[in-house]
This record gives C-alpha cells, sequence and structure tokens, in this order.
C-alpha cells in the first residue's frame, strides 16, 4: 500500500513560509535590519514566537559581528552541537569552527581548576580569543569561566552569543553577561536558550540571505 | 585584575540540582518511571516545565525503546545535531549512531523525489530501519518521508522519537505519527521541539544514570 502524506516538500518554500509566520507573530519592532534577522532566525529554531521579550543585545553587537565575521572571525563553540548547527556554507570568510570540549587534556584540567570540562574547555581558545565570536548554547559554567578569563587578562572576543539553556546558572551567567561592559553580547534572559538557538545565531549573522 | 563569579562548577551537582527543580515545578504524575525520566531528560534541554502538556506517548514507547537499545538497535537520527547530542557512554550496547544526510547522493536524489534533503536521506535508512530507533529533532519532511516509507512497506524502527521544531509542517507531522498504529512513538504536540529535545530523549532512554 502507498500513502502519500500532504505537505510542503521544497526547503526553500518552507524557509520562506516559516519565516513570514514568525515575522507575522512576533513583536520584533525594536530591532534594526541585522537584528531582526538574527531574532527571527532565533525563533525559526525554538518555534516560539515570543522569544523577543528575552532577548536582549548590546546596540553594537549585531554590526561587529556581521563585521568581525566577514573579517575571518573564528567562531569558538562551547558544544559539538553548537558546532554542528552552523551552516558552513553561510560563512562569509572560511571562517574556521572551533570546539576544544573533546581536547585530551580537558578532563586533568577540569579537575585541576574544581570546574567543568565545558569551563575547562575555555583555557584551548586563549590562543583564538582575540577578535573572535564566541558562541555559548550550554554551559553556563562556560559562559561564566570565559567572563573570569576575559576579567583575568585574557584576549577579548569581537562578540559573544550567551544563550545557554538550563536551570542552574543560565539565568545567572547571562545576567552577568549583559553587564558587561566592552563586551558586545546578545543573550536569551531566562532558562530558555540551546545549542539550537545559538547556532541559528551565528547562521544569522554570517549571511542575510534568507 | 581577577574576578572570581559565584557559581556551581561540578558537573553532577548542576544535574542533580536541574533535575530536582525540574521535578519540583513540572507536572509528572501521569508518567511512569521510564517514561519520566525520558520528560524530566527532555525538560532539561529546553528549560521549559510546561512541556509535558505537549508530551504524547504510546503506551508502550519507553518499554519497546529501552528494550531496543540495550538489545543493539542502530539510532537513526534527522540532523548531525540530534547525533552529536547523543552521550556515547550513556548507550547500552555500544549502539550504532547514524546521519545519512551528508551521503553524496541526497542532493541528486532530493531532486529526484522532488523533497528535502532530509527526506531524501531517508533512503539511505532502509537497510538498518528494521528495529532500530528512528529520531526526529529537525525535520518534518524527514518524519513525513518516513511514515511513507513504512506504509509502502519499509522495515518497521522499533520506536519513532518524533520532536521537529518549528513551523512548516511540524505540528502536522507530529499528529500524523501520533495517529500511527503499531509504531510506539513519543511526541512533543506543537511548534516545540529541536534536535537536543530529541538527543536528550535518546540520552534518558539509553540509560537510567542521572
Amino acid at each position: 500500500m502507498s500513502t502519500t502524506f500532504d505537505y510542503v516538500r521544497e526547503g526553500a518554500e518552507i524557509y520562506r513560509r516559516s519565516f513570514s509566520m514568525i515575522r507575522a507573530e512576533a513583536d520584533l519592532a525594536r530591532f534594526s535590519g541585522a537584528e531582526e534577522r538574527l531574532v527571527v532566525r532565533m525563533i525559526h529554531a525554538c518555534g516560539m514566537t515570543d522569544l523577543p521579550r528575552d532577548v536582549e543585545l548590546s546596540p553594537d553587537f549585531a554590526e561587529i559581528a556581521v563585521k568581525a565575521l566577514r573579517d575571518g572571525a573564528p567562531i569558538l563553540c562551547d558544544s559539538k552541537m553548537v558546532a554542528n548547527g552552523i551552516t558552513r556554507a553561510r560563512l562569509p570568510a572560511g571562517n574556521k569552527v572551533i570546539c576544544t570540549l573533546d581536547d585530551p587534556r580537558v578532563p586533568a584540567l577540569a579537575r585541576d581548576l574544581n570546574n567543568t570540562r565545558s569551563a575547562a574547555a575555555m583555557e584551548f581558545w586563549r590562543d583564538r580569543l582575540a577578535g573572535s565570536i564566541v558562541v555559548f548554547g550550554n554551559a553556563p559554567t562556560a559562559l561564566f569561566r570565559l567572563l573570569e578569563m576575559v576579567h583575568e587578562g585574557a584576549p577579548r572576543p569581537a562578540a559573544v552569543i550567551g544563550i545557554p539553556v538550563g536551570f542552574v546558572g543560565a539565568i545567572e551567567s547571562k545576567q552577568t553577561l549583559a553587564r558587561q561592559r566592552d563586551l558586545p553580547f546578545v543573550v536569551v534572559h531566562g532558562r530558555r536558550g540551546g545549542s539550537a538557538m545559538a547556532a541559528a545565531a551565528v547562521n544569522a549573522l554570517a549571511s542575510a540571505d534568507e
């Protein structure tokens, strides 16, 4: 027996209809062009059009992040899921996408630092941090640790996408990021967030194509 | 200048507190042991304790999926993000985790089938479908196509995790899955879902450890 279901099968049309539904429902009035595309794509990744109420960006974030990507900034990711969600074909300068969580030195370093493996993995970002785009979709401890490293004098990233999800430390790490001076950021306040939303943010900043 | 923020740095303690917060807030009364652990971990992946209201499982789903994994069922994933979110150390039988989206034959096949690449990639699941765990966190078209293939006589998976996210086809594909007979399933109705939640479902079924 053959059954055919009735559904839209054309990728470009699915995107077009999805983004149209998002723009019809979501309150995007306070976002500028690049910011608006960013928030639309983050909504697309989570299916929730009420997301904008929790989004906070520094005024310079979108412009600086777009320029950094065009200039070839590496993209440092706190999890492999984030790294895998970034669409390589959208990257404007063959940007490197890096996740150091699997570095074999991480477990021992985590014990030494009394911190999570995600936080320990930040140590191996140091020599690539200057001017980078750093992306957190998973681990509040990693975001906290990055902020500690910057306070301790580590090179400054160009911009921080801070969207860890969850129950312990997520809210607090995002609030802490949003209070920093001179560190362009986007956060999703509250418990929501995650790797898909974080990767979607990079994909939106990487190209204006929809 | 050195700054240390005040946050929980111990991975096991973060999990323990997170799961405790979830169980205190979420209405989990209608779920049995393995189902409850499944829903808790899905909530953990998205940060939203109101998720249970959208969760539907067939009565046999959790038991069958747990047994299939113990018996070595392969895990077929609709996206690399899902595949990357599955914690290999939790798998009870060294289960294979497979995503066929990058198969070089997929783009041409998608054109032939007039469907998305995600749906076309299902063709390369055929010889592994029998008794498998199939996982959808991303593409409604892939879930629809899997159901079409089963109706056309393809081998039956042991259980279906159907949690695609989004605006076009997501709701409908999950409703269609939930109406099937003899295909054990879990879905999250509505637009919510995604790769992290889908991977979390596998991780919960793979091991009772928290």
